[in-house]
């Protein structure tokens, strides 16, 4: 009898679910609220829900399904299935959310971080697929990111590697939020690089992008990207820096990883071969001349399905054979 | 029958051998001259003499020695068991070392570049034992390096992962030979920072440095570390900036990678405390705080006989079923 995992994706604002077959077929899927005040308990109950309503919609009798995995924010203890605490959700306080859904559903699960769930997602069906060796950059409020290598997601002997968003790619470089100085993460992500735009107008460069800031009281990625299409001077000095870092922090993913693919999703990925382009081209120039980059970037393919797709793949790993994908 | 395995460090000036059991003791060793001017066949001649007489010497029988690994300075074409280039021998020009030494002796060959010959090694047998996550770094004329996860050796996509001191630590930095600029082998490897105080004393700053570099026409880390200790300016700027980058670099692997133990080895590892102290406190205080520093920094315990294990090692990854030390 055929076997099928569950993936649940819990973000702040929505809980995704879905249901797949080994091939990382999609059978259903749901998205409800999350029930921010409603606590951990409240959080699980809408999963579990969720999950067996995708079982009971397809006609699958429970035992098909081998196990859920979910995708959470951190900080997670991964070996124990605890969120130690959740960004926006009180009460998360080292609960064993892995455990609970176990319970309330009778199906094993599995836990795993949000960003290496959207990783996995991505070499299982999107933008590293294919491949062996892959590395996800989200370019959104911060960095987020994932390794797979060896097809394998790289975990680190304390479950915190893959953090790449904190890499220090300027020495004495802006202070992060994490303690350190110079992080990838005060550089290229979309909000960081919209707070430089808005420290250069607020030094006094004349710029276009004076528009939306008085007008929304900060700039988006998306604002930057725009004005510097237009010809903008100052949108397109905060594009350059965020690519010329980004780029850096690419040339040390291949010095250390050396992997097929570098994958970039979230808001600043909207901007396709804007970013793409700029990005190859700082790439290569920074790139060593012992051999030519050989390392693709390429843009994320499965948008905010990542997660969901990504987490079932963690079940399927975990309890099955395997993806066959 | 018990099972055996050669393992081969070749090196510009000697070829070591040695023969290993599954649990690494070694049984016998022999170090030869590197036949520099007989050509790529002579150096195979050689290594095939050696092992012969290692075979020989312990009274085994030719079948119960499984494989032969060689660890040879690159750039090597792992898959295809080529050498493309051998600094300081002419005529290896994608010269089959693995098959031709293979043909020669009779028992099956692997190549495999001896910074990660030197990592498997000290993981096998050194400062990364009992441990799953490790990185070596070896700081001489270089920074060279390799990376141990989940107890495999990382290559990368395309063979060429594992560069750490091409790590870009300085945006717009010193430029490497590499084609890059600000990479970490630029400050932190002994022949970069002996420069380094070469360059501050040839500026005008005075120290007693002067001497060492008058006598021998350039400065040695050794030297650095010496009147470092005995409270030389220049010497202790010197060797401050070495470990600064050092640091920013543990950093990042640790941001990446997340190892149990970054290990330390080549001819700065031989500062011990001298290193280590300095290292480590700067490491710490660069750290993030997210998290407190797990990652351990640790000397090498192998020297330069890193090689020749980790070349063993290779041959009982590649032909036996793992070693079981």
């Amino acid at each position: 009898m055929a076997k099928y995992c569950v993936g649940i994706d819990l973000g702040g604002t929505f809980i995704k679910s879905a249901l797949f077959d080994h091939a990382m077929k999609k059978l259903a899927e749901r998205t409800s609220p999350t029930p921010s005040t409603a606590g951990p308990e409240g959080v699980v109950e809408v999963m579990a829900v969720d999950a067996a309503e995708l079982i009971r919609s397809t006609g699958l009798d429970r035992g098909q399904v081998i196990g859920a995995g979910i995708g959470s924010p951190g900080p997670l203890d991964l070996q124990r299935g605890l969120v130690i605490a959740m960004p926006n959700i009180p009460g998360f306080d080292d609960f064993p959310i892995r455990d609970r859904l176990a319970q309330r559903l009778g199906i094993p699960a599995v836990l795993e971080n949000d960003a290496n769930a959207a990783a996995l997602g991505e070499f299982l069906a999107g933008g590293g697929r294919h491949v062996s060796d892959m590395v996800l950059l989200t370019l959104g409020t911060g960095v987020g990111s994932g390794i797979v290598i060896n097809k394998r997601l790289l975990h680190g002997a304390h479950g915190i590697g893959a953090e790449l968003g904190h890499m220090v790619v300027e020495p004495e470089g802006e202070p992060c939020g994490c303690g350190q100085r110079g992080c990838l993460e005060r550089y290229a992500s979309a909000t960081y690089m919209s707070q430089y735009a808005q420290r250069l107008i607020e030094a006094g460069r004349p710029s276009s992008l004076d528009e939306p800031l008085r007008r929304n009281g900060l700039l988006h990625g998306a604002d930057i990207c725009i004005h510097c299409r237009a010809g903008d001077a100052v949108a397109q000095e905060a594009w350059s820096r965020a690519v010329k870092y980004l780029a850096i922090g690419c040339v040390n993913i291949c010095r250390i990883l050396d992997p097929d693919r570098i994958v970039f999703g979230g808001g600043m990925a909207k901007a396709g071969a804007d970013l793409l382009s700029p990005l190859g081209a700082a790439f290569a120039a920074l790139h060593w001349s012992l051999t030519p980059p050989r390392t693709a970037l390429v843009l994320a393919e499965l948008g905010n399905e990542a997660g969901v797709i990504g987490a079932a793949g963690v079940a399927w790993e975990k309890f099955g054979t395997g993806v066959s994908a």
